[in-house]
């Protein structure tokens, strides 16, 4: 794969941008491999963060190889690009490395949005530049570098939506990367990407916002704050995380958002009609079939059952159709080598 | 009080009706008081389930001193009647205990919805007969009487709902149980209460059956349910409760639920406007808002912060208007006695 990837010998350099929570993890992960078993094999990685202290920390954590001060220096010989920064910064990213990146480079990222971020590799990047959006479904909360660990990925859903048309290559090596850090690679069409991690990420989020802005503009809210027990405080959660992220991921993700929310709203108005006229079978029928989705849920998710071993991966996860659009047509590992 | 209360000298005899987690709990409670210090003094408690066995579990339990075997030799005898059944068999009961109460009884629930309770009460109770709505507050999900404990109410917001005009001496004899098994009495309005229980308890769990019933009617369930992380998780886990005790709840403080849905609509359809206009600053205004007012309520109620302290009971709540409603002008202990 190296001599198709590079014509060149010696290790892949792989340059990730950005050393928060993901980007240093990543950079702990694919340097803890071990080399002969690495689906990369031998690996030379660089770390860039335009927070200089940043980039010395991940070094000091032995998630990097090299230290670059600048994008220059960061991609002047990067075979591999990950870019590991928050979704507001993405674009400006894009268009800034467009310029600098070595001829035949591969641009992946981590991004929860995967449709915007592919729009913007198209606009900004140079033909002779391939991208292969990834997202691994990391299911611990973000916490920062300090939390940064190698087993970040382990046994982790990590989503691929390289387009129509990508150079197998290139899907190959991003592969090998996911591969290489213990996830599970995924692949599946941005759009439809966009659409189910909108229900099950940012909906979520929606709806509890939705509980915590209620109950707060509530004139009894004093009253209510002491009668909120654990439910309250399960579904009101998810508000407390950061705003300005939320905002930005629901600003990248526009029209799954407004779906879902729609059906919301659709459902909320059939539940309020049963209420209202007393219908007490068909409200039972709804409860009963959330019930019993919860139900199927948990039974393919065996540790997110409370009381049960605690969340931190999204270990045992069983895919039953591991490549949606198989279009994709994964090779082998021998055929791949 | 006993003597005002009943003329008659002795222990005050309370009657349990049913014999479940909150019914058993309260027997245990009530009877491992220290005598000497229990607001009520010498009590004699008696309890009836419908299910023979369930009575004589409680007797082993030592929550009870005596087991009847029908609602009449439950009540022959009663002063103080708690009735601890579900929602849906409350109707009934009131019913049927109206011709079998002592002249003079007290009654008091435990249901979360108290305006229904208060009208039944109204309606099926005969004169001469006081009730006074209870409500713990219970942090404790449902597990049945396998799971009841003496410590079920410690430090409890406990609701009482009497009515205007409602006898001072039936005020204080439930007010004393309340203390007796260490919870914390609330006076508040009924219908106020459940405004704000339908907005911390019923609320989260119609949004969290909205997110479980919308992901699982989308036609990427099966994908979906593989993405799904902590999140999804956390907001789904109420859709998994007990559908029908649901059902009930909500069909019980319907003109609460209804309003509460009507403002989720409201909310739900601010956020899509903001998202389909791309007002980005204004979405943030909103998060940023219900970030902070989640914020405030952790601040209020430290032991609900995650991964602090598990919760079991609604411990260490500062209430800063103990008495919404002043106007049953609490006695101190000296005056009552």
């Amino acid at each position: 794969m190296r001599s198709t990837q590079t014509g060149a010998a010696g290790p892949i350099r792989i340059t990730i941008i950005g050393m928060g929570l993901i980007g240093t993890s990543l950079g702990m992960a694919l340097r803890s491999a071990d080399e002969k078993e690495a689906p990369l094999g031998q690996i030379f990685v660089t770390g860039y963060d335009k927070n200089n202290r940043a980039t010395a920390d991940a070094r000091g954590r032995l998630a990097i190889d090299r230290e670059a001060h600048s994008l220059v220096e960061a991609l002047r010989d990067a075979q591999l690009v990950v870019l590991a920064i928050p979704i507001n910064e993405m674009r400006d990213i894009f268009r800034a490395i467009g310029p600098l990146l070595p001829s035949g480079a591969v641009v992946t990222d981590v991004a929860s949005i995967k449709g915007q971020m592919l729009a913007w590799a198209r606009e900004l990047l140079p033909s002779g530049i391939e991208y292969v959006g990834g997202h691994p479904v990391v299911g611990k909360e973000q916490t920062g570098a300090s939390g940064a660990t190698p087993d970040l990925f382990k046994d982790v859903i990590y989503c691929l939506t390289p387009p129509p048309r990508t150079r197998q290559g290139a899907v190959d090596v991003v592969d090998a990367l996911v591969q290489q850090i213990g996830a599970k690679p995924y692949f599946i069409d941005p759009q439809e990407h966009d659409a189910y991690v909108g229900g099950v990420a940012y909906l979520p989020f929606l709806l509890s916002t939705t509980l915590v802005e209620m109950t707060n503009r509530s004139p009894g809210w004093k009253e209510m704050m002491a009668l909120a027990g654990p439910s309250f405080r399960d579904i009101a959660r998810l508000a407390g995380g950061d705003p300005q992220q939320q905002r930005d991921s629901c600003m990248a993700n526009r029209q799954a958002i407004t779906r879902w929310i729609d059906d919301s709203i659709t459902f909320l108005l059939e539940v309020r009609e049963q209420v209202e006229d007393g219908n007490g079978e068909k409200l039972l029928d709804v409860f009963t079939h959330a019930h019993d989705a919860h139900e199927e849920w948990l039974s393919k998710r065996p540790n997110m059952r409370p009381g049960e071993a605690a969340f931190e991966s999204l270990g045992r996860i069983e895919i039953e159709r591991p490549s949606l659009f198989g279009r994709l047509g994964r090779r082998s590992r021998d055929q791949r080598r």
